[in-house]
């Protein structure tokens, strides 16, 4: 299989890269045609390698890619996940290339989308070329790949439960996620889940000339500071009450192991450029960004932010504020807490409106399921070492929707690194970890087919 | 000379409506050839009024526009200050009617510059105008308009150092002020300075993802908003070290006295939209807006702006935060300990650079100069009232500066009103307050002239 791999790898780069130059960005209305044509790409590709019925599934956003392989109903059935669509590239001017213009660069593909999800959505493309010359598939698999995966998949859940037959699978498998390092694999078992909202603080029904108004009305950015600042007390927890309340409390057990995985703060720090970390008291980084809900200001604007200086006092101020959630937290009871409060700690003088985005729920994966023990071993097979069962920080929405509307679980076989910079200014994804994934799916496919047939 | 006022009036408009249409914006490098088109204007309509040797003088910056009519070395002699520089007109979509397409609507002017400064500027061209048909200046003077006041007048100060005796002049007279009402004349003796400063905050060395990252780094917007938080305590005071130290205490009865000006908070509230006035516990609206240091931020700004949602925490966030400066403070004085302070409060994991935008000197002018007596008498003479001295809160950095290098002072005969919305959308200016200016300000020469004359 190897050789096949080594033989064939250029063009299955070259393929990507032209994958990677439709800048399919979705949060962003005038990349529209992109995104569609990134679409009507992937239908291609999935085709070309034997596909059955591709087609792009119309929904009231972005059209979802689907394409089925259905060999035999006795045999079990795995539905592959992935998104088509990209992050915004700005800023544009911190990268070094062309986010839409891709290269490859000390083994690495530099583009938008390189890992987060083209990148890995492909090489599940690609691993159904080598075992259609290894012996074709052992099971059945349904492929859907959508394009709003980035701005909160809100048309993915109506599309699922209006095809549940159509969908029906023994196990979701995706690769949106990553791996602790090039030597150490790791299948992550739990995902934060996300709250995300706009607020817009309202002050004067004008913009008003700081000095002659300066003092005697409430500035809506110096407010919105206050009311920002008020949402962590001195130790880093987050004050809006009842915040806390569902968090999943881990055993000193599961925090030691947890606390195992390979992890150096010193090379954390460099490669990010910080002197210190920094977090809720009581919690190490991994924990932090794992067992552990956040809340973090995502973007922020008002008032004059031209060139020079304007000394105007602005009517209006706004932020986008997200918070990341753990089991058993749900994004709805979190949108409704923090909006009250938010709406709650409004100053005299100026009125506040907070405007949800989209959510997302938190999930933790099975690690005794027959997928589970697939992925493990396919992991094992090409890596030699055993994956750790790690928590990611990030969020897949889907994972939990899936679950709720298909009643199956997923398995998160990803093959990123932290230090791809996705949803930043030069993004990237290692030529190996590209290679190693289609190396390693097919090894997935025939592990679970053989466990599946084995009396449990 | 009123009826030469009304037969006028339409031409007086029109005139000033076409220079209005010029979009010279000094902050924006982009308007820089209005700019010049701008002071071309004013150098065609000098000239066109009388005044000799008019012409546009080179400065590191944009042009100061320089004309004068000396009629005898033994009389006196004024020099008009004003400015032909606008404010940004952004946001644009708040405007009614284009800011560079003026319209005058139920009596008042609409566009950037209406009132600040064009149109007080062009009181003055037209009030030389008048006065030829009325028997011609009484004494010598010299006009100055700069083109840099909204970006700090960073050239005015070598400008006017380098031609002492070029400028060389009793009393400076200048128009970029207001009166209390249409109903109520007023002349400004107090007004604020200014320090403007522009910071940085920066936090990882790239944009990160927040659900990786998110809870283990400091996010410099949420750092940002904490610093700017501190910057007020509970009773309105700044917190910065030192920043009171120098503030003039005003005595019990020049409080009283200053809080005899008409001034209604309902309205006052009506007028900005405002359930409630905010500030400095202690003080009334008009303390807080006249002898209080004030500190506003202007502008804010990092992450992710744009449409939808990034989960995204930024490398960088940024502020434009100013103070209103009272006597005695010094805005140098107040530059380095704003600066030092905030860089002290930063907290581990960001670092913060203060870069200083533009400063100016508070002021208090007297009121028992000739100037102001011929001032008041004017107005009375217009108005029918007797003008009531007021402590303004905007700043006009270059009245203390032609005292220190001029050895002069300056009488502020301005006809704007607060509500006419400087440096807002539509901002606009009286056609009432117009030709008054171009009423009284002949007036305020011939009672100048005169009581220079009588011995004191």
């Amino acid at each position: 299989m190897t050789s096949f791999l080594t033989e064939n790898q250029d063009r299955f780069l070259s393929e990507l890269l032209e994958w990677l130059r439709i800048p399919s960005v979705s949060a962003d209305p005038k990349f529209h045609g992109d995104v569609l044509k990134a679409a009507e790409y992937l239908k291609m590709r999935l085709e070309e390698v034997g596909l059955d019925n591709v087609e792009l599934c119309p929904t009231a956003g972005n059209p979802i890619v689907y394409g089925e392989k259905l060999i035999d109903p006795a045999l079990p059935t795995v539905l592959v996940y992935g998104h088509y669509d990209v992050q915004p590239a700005d800023p544009y001017e911190l990268w070094t290339s062309g986010p839409f213009d891709p290269v490859i660069k000390d083994g690495k593909i530099y583009a938008r989308g390189a890992c987060d999800d083209k990148g890995q959505v492909y090489m599940h493309v690609k691993a159904f070329e080598v075992l259609n010359q290894n012996g074709g598939l052992p099971c059945n698999v349904k492929v859907m790949i959508e394009g709003e995966e980035e701005v909160g998949s809100n048309n993915l859940g109506i599309f699922v439960n209006a095809n549940r037959e159509k969908l029906r699978a023994d196990v979701v498998l995706l690769s949106d996620t990553g791996i602790i390092a090039n030597d150490t694999p790791s299948i992550e078992v739990g995902l934060r889940g996300l709250s995300y909202h706009e607020v817009e603080v309202t002050g004067p029904n004008r913009d008003l000339h700081s000095g002659l108004y300066g003092g005697a009305v409430h500035n809506p950015i110096n407010a919105l500071c206050k009311m920002i600042a008020s949402l962590h007390d001195e130790n880093g927890h987050i004050t809006i009450p009842g915040f806390y309340d569902n968090v999943d409390v881990l055993t000193p057990e599961e925090r030691t192991e947890l606390n195992k995985a390979p992890y150096s703060e010193e090379e954390y720090k460099q490669s990010i450029g910080l002197p210190a970390t920094y977090g809720e008291q009581g919690y190490t980084t991994i924990e932090r960004t794992s067992i552990r809900p956040t809340l973090d200001v995502n973007g922020i604007w008002g008032g004059y932010t031209g060139e020079g200086a304007k000394t105007v006092i602005a009517s209006k101020a706004y932020a986008k504020i997200s918070m990341r959630l753990v089991p058993h937290q749900t994004s709805e009871e979190i949108s409704q807490l923090f909006q009250q409060h938010f709406t709650s700690i409004a100053p005299e003088g100026v009125t506040v409106v907070v405007k949800p985005h989209h959510g997302g729920e938190p999930v933790v994966t099975p690690t005794d399921s027959v997928a589970y023990k697939a992925a493990a071993q396919a992991l094992e097979d090409t890596f030699g070492k055993k994956p750790i069962p790690t928590r990611g920080g990030g969020s897949i929405p889907i994972v939990a929707m899936f679950k709720s509307e298909l009643g199956v679980d997923s398995v998160l076989l990803g093959f990123g690194l932290d230090s791809d910079a996705i949803h930043s200014p030069n993004e990237h994804y290692g030529v190996f970890n590209f290679m190693k994934g289609i190396e390693t799916i097919p090894l997935f496919y025939q592990h679970y087919a053989k466990l599946m047939q084995q009396p449990a």
